[in-house]
């Protein structure tokens, strides 16, 4: 017998990736291409459904369902990409409409953070405990909310914007505008420039950031846990900052949420236990404890679930 | 034919009340007792099912239902009261048990913020929109989650608990021990120490509450509301201040859960304007839109849904 295949489709600003899944999770073919922004929508999925059909022909199956993951303001029921700042030119876009035209199969269309939280869920958390929050930690932070076993989208499919929840009243600026969001603290950007601001601090303090740092744009998160790993105390200062602010995010979703798991994905939870430890520490010091003992923090081990979700969605609404 | 009832009872540190109320929230018959948690807690649930049994005998029905908000931490499965500070002596009570080996009815044991939101939501709310976060602002900060219609405990039954997510790293002290929590801003007693503070900072401004404040404890929310309809700039400067917090902390909320309604409950949501404004303020200055759009900032007209919604929630719960 066949096994059952579900294609998995994640657009990014720069790359949009497809993947052909099956149900354990198990990625059977992958493809990437630029995701080219400025050509019309409709152009783009007409080509994306062309490789759909491609992988489904080199595989010889028939896909079950098909997803799709947009980083941007997705209105999921309808299939809308609502609002998307790394894709604006495809603003107000019925991508659903779009793809059902091409492809008679079940499409489903979310947020990226969503259908990343989805593929973690599934393929890290194979007992499927009933509340999982998700954080996906990359240039930006998005977030999925699972509760009772179902990704929960509220009431216009936006739910899930952790990233922006606020930490710190009139705190570190945000890329979305606004001051002291989770996003500023802990996205890559916000680490970069939290390592630049203490090297600048401790002018004597020795660090192998310092050149790193002077080369425009080279530092990285992942540079900076390396560092960490080497002892460096301003990378280790860098990260206690980091984590102790993502814990206080995390604390408070626990506090609303009352989850089993909290699930840390995306290229920033590379850095590991420089990240994690503070995080602990910070759910260790809460005085309120009933939540705060039920709940596991688990790191993903992979760290590009997007489009796997995806495929992982579009095969569960199937079932 | 005669009418059903539920019998809500609302265990607070100071009083119990207890109310016979229609499925409408038409409260039929109330009585309120000083609740005594010096005592055992088995004597204290014999006296409040003799009430019980009076209430029915007084109105000649038999309730349909029971239910018992608990001014803690409940496992509202078992109906244990797993910690209260108010009510130490009672933790690890089982209520639900104690109830049950008197009174043969369908028994709901919960947090008395959740019975407060749900009462809320049923009365004030009559077309159940399907996602709604209610905040019950008194001394503390309480909050219930309502999600697809239905009260979200989260996985031991804790969710919700608003008052303690944190708005500023290292902010105002809070009574749980913690810093920056929601409830140091906006619970009464965080109100009533903002007031002192600007009073203290502008020694020259003239303000009725100079005097209030003088007077040990005089000072409450309400005369700070009172003093602001004067035009008493201390006064509006306070609410402003505890405004903008709330809205923070409800606009973290909306990021998270989408929902359709924010319900502004308890005692000092009587403040009416001078609270909401600055809330509503600081929800149209959210630089990420769609959520704010959709959500809907209510506050309460009756302030006081603690056993309405403890007696709303069995009978919901029997049909």
């Amino acid at each position: 017998m066949q096994t059952k295949v579900g294609i998995g489709i994640d657009i990014g600003g720069t790359f949009t990736k497809m993947a052909a899944v099956e149900p354990s999770g198990k990625v059977l073919r992958e493809i990437q291409i630029p995701t080219n922004s400025g050509q019309e929508a409709s152009r783009f999925v007409r080509r994306i459904c062309s490789l759909v059909h491609l992988m489904e022909s080199e595989l010889d199956v028939s896909a079950a369902g098909v997803g799709l993951g947009l980083a941007g303001d997705v209105d999921s029921e309808r299939g809308i990409l609502r609002f998307a700042p790394s894709l604006s030119g495809w603003n107000n876009f019925n991508f659903k409409r779009a793809f059902a035209r091409r492809i008679d199969r079940a499409i489903v269309v979310d947020n990226d953070a969503n259908m990343a939280v989805w593929g973690g869920y599934v393929v890290e958390l194979k007992r499927r405990p009933a509340n999982v929050i998700g954080v996906a930690l990359g240039t930006g932070v998005g977030g999925g909310v699972i509760l009772q076993g179902k990704l929960y989208g509220g009431s216009t499919g936006s739910a899930g914007e952790i990233g922006h929840t606020r930490i710190e009243r009139g705190g570190a600026r945000c890329r979305c505008g606004g001051r002291g969001c989770l996003e500023a603290y802990v996205g890559s950007y916000g680490i970069v420039r939290s390592a630049k601001e203490l090297l600048k601090k401790w002018p004597g303090k020795k660090s192998g950031l310092r050149s790193l740092a002077a080369g425009s744009g080279k530092l990285t998160p992942q540079l900076i846990a390396q560092a960490a790993d080497k002892g460096d105390p301003v990378a280790r200062e860098v990260w206690s900052r980091a984590g102790a602010c993502l814990g206080l995010g995390l604390a408070n979703l626990v506090l609303v949420f009352n989850p089993d798991v909290l699930l840390i994905l995306g290229g920033v939870s590379r850095a590991g236990k420089w990240l994690i430890d503070p995080v602990l520490k910070e759910m260790a010091a809460q005085p309120f404890r009933t939540p705060f003992k039920r709940v596991t923090v688990r790191l993903a081990k992979n760290h590009n679930f997007g489009c796997v979700g995806a495929a992982l969605l579009a095969l569960d609404r199937r079932a």
